[in-house]
């Protein structure tokens, strides 16, 4: 079983509008509903594996009952959310008809009281200290009133258990998780800046290391991956530039990582999964699925360069 | 008691963001949630003014539970919503804080099965029932799944029930459910114009009339009421011009006339009353509220002329 937490988890919302105008009134045209928050994202494509997803994090109100919901109808995911008393937030995506552009509205989510961040503690300590947990993805943001060092915490408790941990997040939660040393973080360019002060990926891979981080997974768009780890380094590129919705491509690189990492995969094909996911991600006609037929095809052809 | 029928309700939900910027990414600083649709509307503002309300309709899934919760804790109201199997439509209000502007979104709402609308028009009958009812509203559009004369048949069970029906809404709605030959109907410019063919009031008041409904009071606006009824005719006119959000003005008209009918005032106390509930909705912070200070002082100053 992998285990996938998402602190700030959401009702993620799409809404088609012919075309968004400011100050209009717009007849929605389609809804559609699912659960979001990047670990629920990351679940999703494991589940899509195969692999068995536990999920971590909390739900709370009207749409953390259609959380609840909608996780029972899916296979392979087991729910773990922790019961809170505010309502799970929603994110909504505009998408215009014509134009495929989308805005997006995000609400703060709910106030995390003591207690309900106690509870959630208990809980993953004793998913983490499960016999058949093989890894755990730490992904996103923290929700208002949970310790900007939670990550650092949630880190040293997998770690203490025995467990590979990989941090997915940014700015201050990311730099305290860092320190707390997880097994692996998958930053992109621009969290990677924010967290070393460099603009150079290789440079800014090898700082993120020495700041605690076993492996640094960088996610460089459309140029692939570039991976500093203790068994060495590689590059990871997909054959084409793939063109689509790149939303959810780095959730769906963490699902990559993930499933290779507990089938005992070495790097160099754990890092091609991840990059073919990614580009099937981005393929997909819908944000954040993956196209099966892109995904195997990519996979085969992922060129990974390197001195492990 | 007085009965309001919404046929599609909805979940209110208003967002603050500080400038709506299509295709950007956005943080919502503000969420309020409250029931929707126009004849939740109606009873939110006879409840404050003190009447006892019973909501008939539809309500289904996460949304419509949201509703349930929210109808359960306002005094003066009773919950008969119908359950059905679609969620209940959410209507969204984005508002910029800066310069107050709203772009509205809305939700198509649930199909609405044979089997609904039957248990639907079942419980309709026995409320319109009561010994206790004193009079009906019928207020808004149509889902999908509800036929095009529900409205016709409605007033019909209204009539036979021997209780005072209300009936505000537009199009073909209106056309079929006038001919059944409601006590009153509401329209304004817009709608009345729609369904006459004639763009003035006077006129299109007096066609509207000869089509079956016994009284047409159209809300003009900013300039009032025009009221033609068995009894007379009257103009209603605010004492000065009202400076705000219209939104819900009509919805507080209908409550004023209903309200005033169940206290058996005559037509230009009637009249009054829905005049200065609409222009204190105008004048009220919140869309859909009413300012009590304003209704009070508007009150005794609304212009009330007529042959009555």
């Amino acid at each position: 079983m992998i285990l996938t937490v998402t602190l700030n988890t959401a009702l993620d919302i799409t809404y088609r509008v012919p075309a968004l105008t400011p100050h209009a009134s717009h007849r929605v045209t389609e809804v559609t509903e699912r659960p979001g928050g990047k670990g629920l994202n990351v679940a999703r494509v494991l589940a899509a594996l195969g692999h068995d997803v536990t999920v971590a994090g909390f739900a709370g109100g009207d749409t953390g009952r259609s959380l609840h919901e909608r996780l029972a109808e899916a296979p392979h995911l087991t729910d773990a959310l922790t019961p809170v008393d505010g309502a799970t937030r929603r994110t909504l995506a505009v998408v215009d008809s014509a134009t495929g552009d989308t805005t997006q509205l995000n609400e703060p989510g709910p106030l995390i009281s003591p207690a309900e961040w106690a509870a959630f503690l208990d809980s993953y300590e004793e998913l983490t200290r499960r016999p058949g947990t093989a890894a755990v993805a730490l992904c996103g943001s923290l929700p208002p009133g949970v310790p900007v060092g939670a990550y650092a915490l949630l880190v040293r408790a997998a770690r203490a258990a025995g467990v590979p941990v990989l941090l997915d997040t940014s700015g201050e939660p990311l730099r305290r998780g860092v320190a707390a040393r997880p097994d692996m973080v998958k930053p992109n360019a621009d969290e990677l800046a924010e967290l070393t002060g460099s603009h150079e990926p290789s440079r800014a891979t090898r700082d993120a290391r020495r700041r605690g981080a076993h492996a640094v997974i960088a996610s460089l768009g459309a140029e692939g991956l570039l991976a500093v780890t203790p068994d060495g380094s590689w590059q990871a590129a997909p054959p084409v530039r793939v063109h689509g919705n790149p939303t959810g491509a780095g959730d769906s690189a963490v699902a990559g990582l993930l499933s290779a990492l507990a089938e005992d995969l070495p790097w160099p094909d754990r890092l091609a999964r991840a990059v073919a996911l990614s580009a099937a991600t981005v393929a997909a006609p819908v944000a954040g699925e993956f196209d099966r037929a892109t995904y195997e095809d990519v996979l085969g052809r992922v060129t990974v360069r390197g001195d492990g």
